[in-house]
């Protein structure tokens, strides 16, 4: 299920000015679908930040993109589906460093300042004959003046279990913000691997870039917990061309930048791997933010509670238990539980009647008064289905 | 599947002397299967040990048998199956001090030495009046001079979704350990509610039950972790009759529970519901034994690595993935994992061929080296299955 965007701002990475990309199909996927993903910022900029998994195993393109991106400075962005380059080696480090010589070598830029992402299976090498005739075709596109209006490809070339391409967009006063993503999850944890490439033709330092993104994807993508489990390679990434010669008033930016990381980050999460319902997850009325956060992560995480939901159960009981193994302030006997806007538990109590509840729907709200204090946070994810067992136990990913 | 026991020590909690028990059918279940479970110990000694779910939802029994273990001492267990009585506010707990009174009321003992336990669906109240008729009919069964052989009867009558019920003894120098359990989980974290009552004919004091019971239950239950979820009612019962008249030596005693409890965890795992493979995941050569179980822990709940497994398929990277999310002391490029012998994973990279893993039968072996140490620890966990999906959505529990 995808968000629709009923307004006409322009959508993804190509969306700001001062950007290229394409998406080809390079044939490291069995399916034959595009694989092979570049973005090329123009300038006049070239400033940039990223943020990665905190997973220790961390993948080859990880450990090459956080040197790329420690200067602030990066021309471009070469992504491959089809293979995460994670336990791989000294061979795998190689092969990443190849990636970005050869994309680097082609665009007639600096192979220091190409950032690399890589996803698909873990521990197994990428067929590098396939990836360097991949670059050389997706830089030949991009050099025959095309790839303006290539944000689209891009974000199909990075899928991979993703159903539908994420693409988002956000206009202000003179400037642009766009960006694409792939997987259904988030940088720690997630699920399958999330890669998000950002742009925009605002004017602004890579110091600035850095706290808006940090500040944005702690309450977007770090929200999103699809399935608790951390990827080896989440990236996101973003970048500024200066094309419209706008420089922002900051906090601005990075209240746009925080929603589009928020409409891309609920496009995972409607797209997660076999779910059937989308669950918001609200603890409020906490004592901190971080508390708030602990308690709705908590319930997320919990196979028994995320079961019922797929089942339409409304079982408060589950919420409870979860929420009962946290360090967050609260007094059991005070906790109210409401699902879709019944109050199935009230004081810690049995409340409303649960067969009030109606689980019927795609969208499921969860709310929890903490009674502690006036912080609150929200968590989204997805039910525990057949469907999530399936593709996870079917097939490698 | 059980453990087939090939000797013939006696099972249960009427193995040892000085304990009487039966299970009844109290009309709690809409199964009409028992439902009403009593352990009574006739002493000389009273002495008694008690472990709780750390969870801060607490059922009302939790709240009560604390009390009452408080002091060391014991007259008997009334366990109900049926009703969890968590959530359950002032009346919940109001039910279960009834229960107890009813109980020691009938038995002509002290009500604040009656431990009561209760396990079912979270969030409703217990219909009292078939409790308490339960009880009358429980108590008059044991006082008819029954029950020296009722073990077996009271570990049916404490199952919930358990597909068979489970008993275990030990039999050392002159005295004898025996026990039942019932659920698919543990102390902390536990799916469903584990229940578990231990008895012994041994002269111990209550210090040192405890001592024992805590050391025997960090290296057993507590490392079972089926599905990472703590209920609000989990307990484990130690009570001690001295009717032996054996003093044991403390450290044999710890041992053979140790190895007692072992054995029920292990039942408690190889039942859980809708599992296709029992895993057990061994951390060595850890800095730490704290290390070990981390990072032991942290791959039993990762739903991708239990999926894969499900399906057969020995996915390593997701071993790695979930190693990689811990704070134990190890190097990502120096870690060896093992599935059923076959070293997929070496030096943090692409060990033997992955194929020659074979996952189709039941019990599943996860080696994970961490060059770090030589302290080690195994978690015994479960598959995630659709049977699990199907249990956990279709029926509240």
């Amino acid at each position: 299920m995808n968000h629709p965007h009923e307004n006409h701002t322009p959508q993804g990475v190509t969306a700001a000015a001062g950007f290229r990309a394409t998406g080809i199909t390079a044939g490291l996927k069995a399916s034959g679908t595009p694989d092979l993903a570049l973005v090329v910022n123009d300038g006049p900029l070239k400033n940039a930040a990223a943020v990665f998994t905190t997973n220790r195993v961390a993948a080859a393109p990880i450990h090459w993109s956080r040197k790329v991106i420690a200067d602030g400075r990066a021309e471009a962005v070469i992504l491959n589906s089809g293979g995460a380059n994670a336990c791989t080696g000294v061979e795998g480090y190689a092969n990443t460093q190849a990636t970005a010589e050869a994309t680097a070598g082609a665009l007639g830029v600096d192979a220091a300042d190409l950032l690399v992402c890589s996803t698909g299976l873990i521990g197994e090498q990428l067929p590098m004959d396939k990836i360097q005739a991949g670059i050389t075709a997706a830089c030949a596109a991009l050099q025959a003046g095309a790839g303006h209006d290539g944000g689209a490809d891009a974000a199909t070339a990075i899928m991979t279990t993703d159903s539908v391409s994420k693409q988002a967009g956000f206009a202000a006063t003179g400037y642009l913000i766009g960006g694409m993503a792939k997987g259904a999850g988030m940088l720690a944890p997630g699920l399958a691997t999330m890669l998000v490439v950002i742009t925009t033709d605002a004017e602004l330092e890579a110091a600035e870039l850095d706290a808006a993104l940090r500040a944005a994807t702690r309450v977007s993508f770090d929200r999103a917990d699809s399935d608790g489990c951390m990827s080896t390679n989440d990236t996101v990434i973003l970048m500024a061309s200066g094309a419209s010669g706008v420089r922002p008033d900051v906090t601005e930016f990075t209240e746009g930048l925080t929603g589009l990381c928020t409409d891309l980050a609920r496009q995972l999460i409607a797209d997660a791997e076999g779910a059937a319902h989308d669950i918001s997850i609200r603890a409020f009325n906490a004592a901190s933010e971080d508390d708030a956060e602990e308690v709705s992560r908590a319930v997320a995480r919990s196979n028994l509670f995320k079961a019922a939901i797929f089942g339409q159960d409304p079982n408060w009981g589950r919420v409870l238990s979860a929420v009962g193994t946290t360090t967050a302030a609260f007094d059991p006997d005070e906790l109210d539980v409401a699902i879709n806007g019944i109050q199935v538990c009230r004081s810690g109590c049995i409340g409303d009647d649960r067969s009030l509840v109606d689980l019927s729907g795609r969208d499921v709200l969860v709310e929890i008064n903490l009674h502690a204090g006036d912080a609150e946070a929200t968590i989204w994810t997805n039910d525990l289905t057949h469907d999530y067992v399936h593709e996870n136990s079917a097939y490698s990913s």
